[in-house]
């Protein structure tokens, strides 16, 4: 079945020039990740966190741009049949798609790899604000709701059941769910938060998804994302997360919730931003109380009390989550106001150039980590924020996991006893099941030289 | 916690004739089905179907009607604390007292028990009609697109999932749902639909609740209902839900669900109604194949093949059934195009008296019904729901809970060889849990007379 | 040419047996009104104020009712063409036409003449807060922006290009229109409101036409008027005035502006109604200084000092009077928000009897006026107030022009004194030409008898 | 007095990098021309044509960019008092202020001169397309509505009153009026639309104003425009008109509507254009029959009947020309759908480069233009439209003006015969007072050298 839909939205206004230029990129590189992309959005829904797979079941998928004057058209080639209802292209899933478009291609061809390499940390973030007002995210006239969730995508029944109890919370009281937009801790408060904003008759409720091309297969998009936004890379992706976030809740997860809490804590802990209100929840089921006992433990060994003060732990209590957030999000709304912020962007968040520029987790930059405690703690925070980052990759990043099939696992090296400790708290998460999908044996893509 | 409210939508604005009305209302009976069904609508999502135990858990709740010069406001005291987020009360709930507000106070006073009982099949429509476009339910320049689900309150997990996802096709299709708004067969449709609507980006999806003072408490509209509408009595809830409809979907149920079935087979056989359009269709999964096969038989023997040829049983594919309704939706519409009918009432469907007429289920009553079949299909159609109907009252209505209490079980009498039948059907149903909802042990309240 | 209509909005979810009772009345003396009143909205725009005239040129017009199971339809025979474009009813006719369905036929049978002569004063407030409501003009949640403008339908050059003004200023200030709905000091406002509207970008401003059915052909609602209400009489119309009115602004005009002018006052002038805030303007160009004070020296004459304390006058700067009207409209709302009073519906305005019952302008009833000092100041307003009524009826009212022709003029008696102010009045509109648009002899249908 | 507004829509949303570049560009000439831009604006209304009057008056006027992560902020030093009501900005004032801003800085920044010089043909569309999108001027999913009115800004009463009346019709037809926004033709089509815009209900109108740096302090926006563009030149700004236009108006003018009529002519010449549908109607009052007359038998003798037949003259009929337009934009409709161009923007219509091309009407380049026949149609056409530009600019453009007064008047040199009759032409504009406001003198600009 070969379809052709035309975009809506600001990808409906095209020149005829700029439909040229997409058509150009065709030949590139940048089309076969459109291409992939396009894939992963219409295959949400499917049950497995490996690109491999689905890369392989619809090898003969296509999409090509089509030139008219009216503008242009994608045609989708055997397309997966589960995008479809009697015969026509779920509206979500085209919006989906057109959000590729846009995204990957368009903004792509704008922000290439030469002009993000010679950037500087301003336009770094100006990228990262264009991208989103691009995708309308910022929008003027918003009061702060956004409350952005990070947590595993691999998680138990009841984790999950307790992400939607927050998310049901969140929702009673008018916040948005920002999350990165795949399976687990990253559907289950969009889930609830739909039957809090039913309840309250709230109909426009936002449901952003931020991702990345490198994980959007593995993780793509749940049906509940209304505005998908695909950043260039990781760093891009959490500074989009902590500039468009009133507030953060963190659930229980793997690796990249690790990265994800280094990169919060390393940026919060820079003097510059002493005064900004930043509510930061971690929370999960009275089952996972261990869990967080562990992850602050770590974190008061590593980065210390100043780190550990910057959030506050809330166990089985999904309510008073919510609560935290609603009076955190007011708090920041009256700090924006005061200093003369942006509501829907967070600009006078200062973010170290360490946090901006994207890491490539080869072996060998992985090899020259500087993990150990002789440094300031952002520093430290910067480097082990990496470590994970790595971790992630070699779990399930397309080009993560073909290095390490030809080079074997990343050694971690470092202080010995930071080592150690962080070798306890990776073996939990194996143990926990918080690295991939269940259904599948994991095999650690990482060796922690602990001596 | 007291706490008073001003109503939104029409009920904010009464004139002072019309406040001061509904305040002398206060010393009357009506006001304390008022009272009773504001209870039952705070209450909604508790799990009991027994409405003397929520009766009893809040004695103590009450509401006044407070007069101004702005308008009439409400003060609720000693309400369900569920019905509130930071001592706010919940929009939708806040709706769903309107509507009670607006249905039994507002339009109980218009329409009271004297006019409706000296008014003749002319004015009953006019009544439903009437209460109807007060609640906004129809509405000018709407397509067909009204999917009534019957179904039973009580059903199993694997009918619950099954019901969902029929909800999820229709909605994908853009079809909306209404029901009776209890828990249930009532309740999956709604729940399957917002996924449904939600891929589709419809935001302004309907979930449409009938229901009527007796059952209210009994079955409270579940959280998604976002347009509830009071119906004075059965006969013109099943009239509603007739007229709105552009066609229905009937899942398992007790006998709730046998009376619905009979009620719109009665009135589609009526000769003036060969020519309309209306699809209706026996849905559930592969496990409730012998359930339709049985209800099926009894509709065979009892009513003729001039009965079941108005409807198709579809057996575990939702995606059939929404198919069909789409496709019997576009011939409704094509249908009142041509005849000149109204999209949203259904004017030309013919219903006789003997169906609008409400039936007092008193032993006297149940024990005089004309049920043999020596008398034309809808005649005996007509009895039979009256019967079924009476079973419904015995089971959860307040009124008829208190006659079995006191006059021990309804007998029902009739042609032998068709009681054998009506026995078999209802044994079933009670072997199979669907008089009650799981958790309480049935005592049926009536007798089959069999010889 | 005939043409067939839909309605739409309200009047398009009609029930059968309300479509019926509209039919049945075709024979009935209210449907000879309804036809009237269709056809002088239909001519809207045509530059005669003789009700006749119309009447005649269109002599051959007619309107019929079509019921169908959709809803009503009407049918228009031989309609003036000017109402069309393209062979199509221009839509702001629809809607004009749409209101005398509404508020002739199907208001009117539910208030026909019984049930109001029987109903007592807070019935008749009632009366005109259901055709109000029942006309969206009131609606919930709207700020206090409904200025009110009086004056006459016959005014000169510099006086119209005045309004205008005024109009533009309330316009830039966010303030609606409210007039009588013809043309002259009601239309002017209405113009140079558009502008200010247009230029802060309001395309929501509201230009509402109050008119009843004996006057709207004289003066049909001009082109700009897009909230038509029809109100049974002169004494609801201007109860409608009042109650809806944040503040009124009256320009220079004949009898009825004498009429209205004294209609307020004597509402004011009441005990109850001291706390009330009501901005009242009188204003015109500086020409029309010297009409102010022979006005307001009749009002001291009159009504004393009491009464002139509830107006100011301003002479000559349209922007002085919106800035008094922005800032009165301001206080009424602080007031309104105090009692706890409508923000659409001044309730707590105390209006007697006197000035609600209708006063039917027969030369018996005019002989009978109480028209000296020798009692409370509202009692006199409200025979003066009679008195002029009565005048404006034999200008231009069907019924009154009938009774002129009949029985020769009125003769308007009283307090010798008084009677020569009022002479000397009235002549002095004559002078002005405020009786009759320009271009007709006016011959005075009264005579004062000074001695 | 000085005040500080924060612009809304797309302005609103700027990042900080983008602030700064605004800022830099304070000390660029692009700065100077931004705020003449801005005080051309905020003098809407104004009654003269002269620059220079405007900016001697407002000489302290003045205008900084105020930075904040919040956004950019304008303070306005010294502004026009009319723009304001009781100390706030009218709405629709601070939206042409924030076109300025978007326009002149925002976009001016982005395609300045050198960009331009070195554009190649395709890029020059883009860019009047990327200016047009950036204003929402161009937006999806909207029916083909747009009716170009072109002419003089100085016309007679008769003539104006005409404009208004074609307005009324076009508007009453549900057309939209795009002009040059300044006064005369361009004000008085758009005055009555809104008059049939308001009768049909119609509260979306739009009323468009493209103009240029060069010209809109002479001819500044008229109150009614509700979308301003300002494009960069000349060309461009004709490039926006044409392929914008689903139909072209043009009503009597001077020497800038015969530059209208012919840019418009050369470009349907083309043989690549022949298959466009394109309405183009030349109308005015019974007194301008001549007018035309003489325009139309300059255009035969230059351009041949090839021209003539691209339009019709409709002399005295505005009903007539409002249903010429409509149905002719139901072709242009038709044709789009067929060839796939796009609603909103004619990609199809071939421009060639010398059209586009901006000309700088110095001496040097208007004495070396080549006027004569012995060239292809719309090459003449081409240089017959640089001749008519260059008279326009010494007329009204400030440059113009002031290499006239160092320079002398421009020498228009060409063949005999057609300079003959171009001297003839001219000379009637002038005596008809067409090529500035009446109150001034007019001194040519030009001299046509005829032997």
């Amino acid at each position: 079945m070969n379809i052709t839909i035309s975009p809506r939205g600001s990808m409906s206004l095209l020149s005829q020039l700029e439909i040229s230029r997409l058509q150009e990129s065709s030949d590139k590189q940048l089309y076969r990740l459109f291409r992939n992309c396009c894939l992963a959005v219409l295959n949400a829904g499917s049950n497995t966190d490996s690109s491999e797979e689905i890369f392989n079941k619809y090898h003969d998928f296509d999409v090509k741009l089509i030139k008219s004057e009216r503008g242009v058209q994608l045609e989708l080639i055997n397309p997966p049949a589960e995008a479809f209802v009697d015969g026509k292209l779920i509206i979500g899933m085209q919006e989906l798609v057109e959000s590729v478009l846009r995204d990957i291609l368009f903004t792509g061809e704008r922000y290439n790899a030469q002009t993000l390499d010679s950037a500087d940390t301003n336009t770094l973030t100006h990228v990262v604000f264009d991208i989103l007002r691009n995708a309308h995210v910022v929008q003027p006239n918003m009061d702060p709701n956004v409350v952005v969730c990070w947590g595993g995508h691999s998680i138990n029944e009841v984790e999950y059941k307790y992400t939607k109890e927050v998310g049901y919370h969140l929702g009673l009281r008018d916040l948005n769910i920002c999350t990165g937009c795949g399976p687990g801790a990253m559907k289950g408060p969009m889930k609830g938060a739909t039957i809090g904003h039913a309840k309250q008759r709230i109909n426009d409720g936002r449901y952003l998804g931020f991702t990345e091309p490198g994980i959007i297969a593995a993780e793509p998009p749940n049906p509940i994302v209304n505005e998908l936004v695909i950043l260039p890379d990781i760093e891009k992706r959490l500074e989009a997360f902590v500039r468009c976030a009133h507030g953060i809740v963190i659930f229980p997860g793997g690796a990249g919730t690790a990265e994800e809490l280094l990169y919060i804590l390393g940026i919060l802990m820079h003097p510059e931003n002493a005064e900004q209100k930043f509510p930061l929840v971690l929370t999960g089921p009275a089952e996972s109380a261990d869990y967080f006992a562990a992850l602050d433990a770590f974190i008061q060994d590593t980065l210390g009390s100043e780190a550990t003060k910057l959030y506050q732990i809330i166990v089985n209590d999904p309510r008073a989550v919510a609560v935290a957030m609603r009076q955190g999000v007011a708090e920041v709304k009256e700090y924006r106001r005061e200093v003369g912020d942006s509501y829907s962007f967070n600009w006078t968040l200062h973010i170290e150039e360490a946090f901006q520029r994207p890491f490539n987790p080869t072996h060998h930059n992985v090899a020259n980590l500087a993990l150990h405690r002789d440094q300031p703690s952002p520093a430290l925070a910067a480097d082990l924020r990496r470590a994970f980052s790595a971790i992630v990759a070699g779990n399930v990043k397309d080009e993560g996991i073909r290095a390490i099939r030809e080079n074997g696992v990343f050694e971690i090296h470092g202080e010995p006893e930071l080592m150690k400790k962080l070798d306890v708290l990776l073996r939990a998460f194996v143990e926990q099941g918080r690295m991939k999908l269940p259904g599948s044996v994991y095999h650690p893509c990482y060796r922690v030289v602990t001596e």
